[in-house]
């Protein structure tokens, strides 16, 4: 086996000469025959291990060995010992997936504080078929049928295209020695109980089947790719997209025979899951609107408009007398005037002495009022957002400006007719967006 | 659960209400629910019944039950028993497959001579589950994981979205009656093997898991969409079609990033499966070609050329001295004339005496050649073609009218010079290509 795995190993992974790596070693079968194949084909590398503390002398013995393991072999190794318990008590999280976050955090932060080009992990076919079927068991799309990445970014797999059977064989003839993980033989995980009553009748129903199975993932993967393709050449067609917001023309979106998919796939990086509102939203009133943890997606006329959440409405700024400008939340400059030059949409000229400081900068809410310049009497905000076809993302965007609770202007849009300055006014204040 | 059913068949399969339907019954739980939901409902429909003599007396019971329970309720009924033994022994398949090519083909000219609409049989959604891990052990890609379809043309399966515990529950509740299939419970069949081993380990680890597999088959359907919209898209843009032909431009499939996958999409129909040496094709030497059983790949320069696999190259055909007119395997008229015309691609007037009747009309041989009209002495038919820029597939459509073994005309293209009539030829005859 060692000709086989050298072989690949040097062939398929020849970029890994000069690189600084670090290697992952629970002290496991598939680790510890990856470090003896890294040794002898020449590599030089670091060591990595996790002590997750969770099966008590156990895991310090595991510890315990792949230290002298290192040690022996002149390898620099770095070792961190988790609370995973606690971590995944506090955080409310599996085991599983807490000593996965823990592992990879840490992994992180090691590369990055000593410069490492990639980790190296030993996963291998077996794991792959595993993650596929656990996914197919709780139910998934086709991106969940993906198997294991032989290369996420800098975390590199050498070992995938190999069976744990091959793994086996390879420590036996290499006289390879590691240490059993108890907890691979209970069936206490999902993970377990796949492994040790799945794929053991897969492989007898199909002796060929982790084969088999490398090929159905590359089908697959291709079937991804054009997905993914056909996907973005819609996509193109349907959305525009500007800074802040990507606006899907629903009536483009309609005419599609595949919408729902096209929604699916363009909105899961969003974080979306609530599939079904979001297909109604398509037919909803203008104004519905579906939320993801960071983004927000709204019916607005004949479009869906996503957008990052905003924050919450009832920020609010002061700006004190003696300031000359503000770069937060917006940028402003006061400055004082001997005469007004002209208002504009970005630029009033106010009575200073009306103003009551510090000013206030806040968001739009229910029930606010103001005088429009040019205009008599009061309107609701609401009304004038209604009327200038605000859209609620628009809404949301804009900022009043406020003397105490009055309304001086609704910024970038319409001042406040009780505030502005005429020609009989004695301190003039110029206020400007930047 | 009766409720439930009736409630789910009246509103999906309202259009079978005044179709006339012939169900498929074994005798089995799936086949009697789905017979007195059926009833039940108020349908009117036949029933078919296989005997596939399998199991003896048993298959001889299940039989008896089902012409039973027809008679009881004025069913009309078929009945059909076959050697499902000497058949799959006789064409060398296995007795699954064998079993379902009698099933199929009866119930095809069942309803075919009855005037029947519809097919209707008894899978429900551990069946589809069943069908997606038989293919994924085997190994497929995706279009293997669509699960069983609800309706497949005039093929419909009413109780698919309803689990085995269901039908049994549908069964208890309403006293159906039927009959236990023995080879169901050995583990004898791969499907067998799968219903009893893998499937309830996989509704223990998820308790949903046949609500999961249904929207995991709905999210792969989707994507199978996507991959074939893509694939349909793409395919516009690289493939000229004419009457016989398929030509994919290799300049313009470099170019894309996914070439395999689409090849695989767009030659998939026509029964190719060596899908490496196809890949390979496509950097091949001009002239390569692969075989699928009905069609043929071919390396042409900057094109792979798709076509159906012509006959044998071997075939002639003779035309008699007394014939008129020929209309096979091309059409050909053959008249006497006074005086020549003009010869053209399409036509020629030859010197009757100078021909050995009957004439032969058969495809080029390696080693042929002949004395090209308007040029000095012979040339081989390979040069001739090579000079003419003909492709492999225009050489193999292309006729030699002969006499005797001797070339008189490689028709619709270039006329041998020793047979042409001229000033002096007493007996004209005229040969054109209608």
């Amino acid at each position: 086996m060692l000709q086989q795995f050298q072989h690949y190993i040097t062939t398929t992974f020849s970029f890994l000469k000069g690189k600084k790596i670090v290697l992952a070693v629970s002290g496991g079968i598939d680790s510890m025959v990856l470090m003896h194949l890294l040794m002898r084909s020449g590599y030089t590398f670091s060591v990595a291990h996790c002590n997750f503390q969770l099966r008590d002398q156990e895991s310090d013995q595991d510890e315990e060995f792949v230290k002298m393991t290192c040690q022996e072999h002149y390898i620099p190794y770095f070792i961190n010992r988790f609370e995973t318990q606690k971590y995944a008590d506090l955080h409310k999280k599996s085991i599983q997936i807490a000593a996965r976050e823990l592992r990879y955090n840490w992994f992180d932060e090691l590369m990055h504080t000593n410069g490492y080009d990639f980790l190296l992990t030993a996963h291998h076919i077996d794991d792959s078929a595993e993650t596929f079927l656990i996914n197919f068991t709780r139910g998934t799309g086709l991106e969940g049928l993906m198997g294991i990445p032989q290369q996420n970014k800098n975390i590199l797999r050498p070992l995938l295209p190999f069976s744990r059977e091959e793994i086996e064989r390879y420590a036996q003839e290499n006289s390879v020695s590691w240490r059993e993980d108890s907890s691979n033989a209970s069936d206490k995980y999902f993970r377990n109980k796949i492994r040790h009553h799945i794929l053991p009748i897969l492989k007898e129903l199909n002796p060929n089947f982790l084969n088999s199975f490398q090929q159905t993932l590359i089908h697959l993967q291709e079937a991804q790719c054009l997905v993914e393709e056909a996907s973005s050449m819609v996509y193109e067609d349907v959305v525009e997209e500007t800074n802040d917001e990507k606006r899907f023309d629903l009536n483009k979106l309609q005419k599609l025979p595949h919408k729902t998919t096209y929604l699916y796939q363009w909105l899961k990086p969003y974080g979306f899951t609530a599939w079904n509102d979001i297909f109604d939203l398509t037919e909803a009133q203008s104004g519905k609107q579906i939320f993801s943890e960071d983004y927000r997606l709204l019916k607005d006329r004949d479009f869906l408009i996503l957008s990052k959440k905003t924050e919450p409405q009832n920020e609010s700024y002061e700006i004190q007398e003696q300031l000359k400008q503000i770069d937060f939340p917006i940028n402003l400059r006061l400055s004082d005037q001997s005469h007004i030059i002209s208002h504009s949409k970005g630029t009033i000229f106010v009575d200073k002495l009306s103003l009551k400081f510090p000013l206030i900068l806040r968001k739009w809410q229910e029930g606010d009022y103001f005088y429009p310049s040019g205009m008599q009497g009061k309107k609701k905000v609401s009304k004038y957002f209604k009327d200038e076809k605000f859209s609620l993302i628009d809404k949301e965007k804009t900022w009043l400006l406020c003397s105490e609770n009055e309304i001086i202007w609704i910024v970038n849009h319409r001042a406040d007719q009780r505030f502005l300055a005429n020609e009989k006014t004695q301190h003039i204040l110029k206020i400007e967006v930047l």
